[in-house]
């Protein structure tokens, strides 16, 4: 049996019954965060350009854009809704896939769910098919995968939204490995347009994608059962003879299921997941000593270099620029305590007293940094006051899973700031409590027309056409 | 400048004016050539299933899907039309690319100009544009981007589509660079799918995604005008370092124009390009030597490695599959001194007669053979009669170009056979006129308001919905 084949078979003989109950509820944990953010996305110029391009003339459709009333085709609304899910980077993590778990997965199958009538059991089935799939995707092709530059949300997300979608849409062993190798040849996404409104769109293009490749295949599309495997396949391809283990793909499959271990990390603050731990490590040590910038005469921020690659930006040039700089997101720790919205919106970048702190802080790489899989999110601030004492703290693991649980009293109030920005807010409660009980819905339009008939009114939120 | 600025600036500063005639010439020949090719494609299934898959509910538009009277939105009409283009592998080709240049580049920019009504000079400067594009581009990475397992037609021709619709839409420099820079993150197509469905497929996909990028970049997307040369871009992921040459995209730019030098090569069988010097070189010595499959004990057919590697299939498995396999195309062009669509229908694959003869047909590689980037089209044929004589042929360059023209009595019999399936008889000269000549259309419109009135019954060109 080929990759695609046996992927095939284990995601078509999953079963809701089989599941285990904390997954489910880590599957709605991460359909709540996953919707905060887009709906906190919902006046964002990026994914409202992309529902102007995609949707000229009004086009209609059963699926939902999500911080709007209007629907459209599944395929739009898969596209659209990624995007936005991923456009103010604060969406869940995974450390397998070393990317966004849920803004590749569950646009697609939202989407899709509500053109089919799916239940909510369906759905959430579908997603944790789809995360186990792209998860041990991942664990053939990492970390090389990451450090040559491909963006795995995407490059890897696609299998997760092929997956979940051939799930969902019940599809037969043998088509669900078509849709896998479909997706083998839509698969893209590079980390040079890190920083850029392109990224986001990255999450749109394979969540839409991966349902492409899933309604191909169920009306007998055809492609390579070795896509993964092949000489020109995903992995020689993608990766490169020698950069990869075909056989960790297959093994562990769902024991534990990835969505367990290592699970979702959930982020607290809305920029680059890889700033993080600089950021709580800033934060601890703000209030430990009572820091002020006036008080500091320079800060050290030290990451892994595989993070710092891409945070490394002394002086960022944009908003979104501003998000993958680690030196903005350590002074910004320092200035208020938190890392908030506001301070990646309009100008918040250019404010002349954080220009003035960035010229102490300075980032570097470990010296003696792990090359582990899970190590790259550890972070250490050392700050040297104007009276010459140093301080220093450590953090290794910034977002929160099921190996270390962000306390309970943190989804809510990100829910709530998030959904304010699209949603009425005498609404937001309502669709709160609908996620909580998502196993119960018979139909997943109950959300989407919970979300279509609470949205503020669209002028708020939409670019001019 | 970066690469992409740089070439932002080349393509907005295109004119009609300063084109070579001879280049509008050879775009008009191309013009003829793929849209023959997707017209004959229109009872096909792959074409047809992405139609169904993408406008579900008839969705309508500005765009013709060519070969139907059905018009509907222009990034799906260039993904429903680049699939149809490219589904008989039967058009045009390019050294430059190694691939279908026109395929990636000719649906955007008439789907988009149908929308913008352009004018047909508009449309011929924004094509050739987007060849050159692609063209350059693939100076730079190839040819170890195609031996490494990419299929350029779409990693390259996307930004050809985008290039070729920036020009259309009038956009700047800085915007132009912008779509090249988005291009990068959608470029997708490896060649484990050959010989599926899915291959045709990468056509639309590059096609559709060049012309969004387009799309988004006019709205004033943000994409990383380093794309290209950064260290997590397009060059140093998709080729790797070490395997490319940047200075060479830029150094010759339409100097001569692409299109003209190496030039378009038009195929005259309907199957893989890489076959096409092993079917000249039996036709040679069938007719040379009168030979029959009952004279012959054994045929080698001697290609290079490049094109053997996707060619070697002994024993095909479908009709696709006899497509890619020089061992089938050899026995057919013994067979019938030709090569044509009847050869790859229904179950002609497993004819017994074929099937007898192919046991007698072996592939092999060059024992000496050259690395120039253009010497993997030559082939050689060595016949054992039963009475123990050898004949030998050898065929260097079967695809014909500005540099080896193609008959001019060869265009238009293919033209009218390939329109023959989905136009009505008495309608195909007037289409073919109306395409020869193109600059003189002050809207692209009028040709595809012809093509839709002259559709056959839709009930023929159709799959079951």
């Amino acid at each position: 049996m080929t990759i695609a084949d046996e992927l095939g078979r284990r995601i078509a003989g999953m079963r809701y019954e089989a599941l285990p109950p904390e997954a489910v509820d880590w599957a709605k944990i991460s359909f709540i965060d996953t919707i905060a953010c887009a709906l906190a996305a919902a006046p964002e110029a990026g994914p409202r350009i992309v529902e102007k391009v995609l949707t000229p003339g009004g086009k209609t459709g059963p699926s939902l854009i999500w911080g709007t009333d209007r629907r459209v085709s599944s395929l739009d609304a898969a596209a659209i809704n990624g995007t936005a899910a991923h456009a103010l980077d604060y969406d869940d993590c995974n450390n397998s896939l070393a990317g966004h778990p849920s803004a590749a997965v569950l646009p697609a199958v939202l989407a899709l769910g509500e053109s089919l009538g799916s239940s909510g059991r369906d759905a959430l089935l579908a997603y944790i098919a789809g995360f186990e799939t792209q998860a041990r995707v991942a664990h053939g092709v990492h970390l090389h995968h990451y450090e040559k530059g491909w963006h795995p949300t995407s490059t890897l997300g696609i299998f997760g939204a092929a997956a979940g979608c051939a799930r969902l849409l019940g599809l037969t062993p043998e088509r669900t490995a078509t849709a896998l190798a479909i997706s083998v040849s839509l698969a893209s996404g590079v980390k040079a347009n890190f920083g850029t409104m392109t990224k986001p769109l990255h999450a749109g293009q394979c969540t839409r994608n991966g349902l492409y490749a899933a309604l191909l295949a169920r009306e007998g599309f055809t492609a390579s059962a070795e896509a993964f495997e092949h000489k020109h396949g995903f992995l020689n391809v993608f990766n490169g003879a020698g950069n990869f283990d075909a056989e960790n793909i297959l093994a562990g499959w769902a024991d534990p299921l990835d969505i367990l271990a290592p699970g979702v990390g959930l982020k607290q603050y809305p920029c680059c997941g890889s700033t993080h731990s600089a950021i709580d490590a800033t934060i601890l040590l703000r209030e430990r000593h009572g820091l002020t910038p006036e008080r500091v005469a320079g800060i050290e921020s030290v990451t892994h270099d595989r993070a710092l690659a891409h945070t490394d930006r002394p002086l960022p040039a944009s908003a979104l620029d501003a998000k993958f700089s680690v030196q903005y997101c350590v002074a910004r720790a320092l200035m208020h305590g938190d890392v908030t919205f506001e301070h990646f919106e309009g100008d918040a970048w250019r404010d002349p007293e954080v220009r003035k702190l960035l010229g102490r802080i300075r980032a570097r790489p470990h010296a003696h940094q792990s090359d582990g899989m899970y190590e790259h999110f550890q972070g250490e601030v050392i700050v040297t006051t104007t009276e010459g004492v140093t301080y220093s703290a450590r953090v290794d693991q910034p977002l929160r899973g099921p190996q270390n649980p962000a306390p309970p009293d943190r989804l809510e109030p990100k829910f709530r700031d998030c959904a304010a920005r699209a949603l009425r807010a005498d609404a937001v409660s309502r669709v709160l409590e609908t996620l909580r009980n998502f196993e119960s819905l018979d139909n997943v339009r109950e959300l989407t027309e919970l979300m279509a008939a609470s949205v503020k009114a669209r002028s708020d939120t939409r670019v001019a056409a």
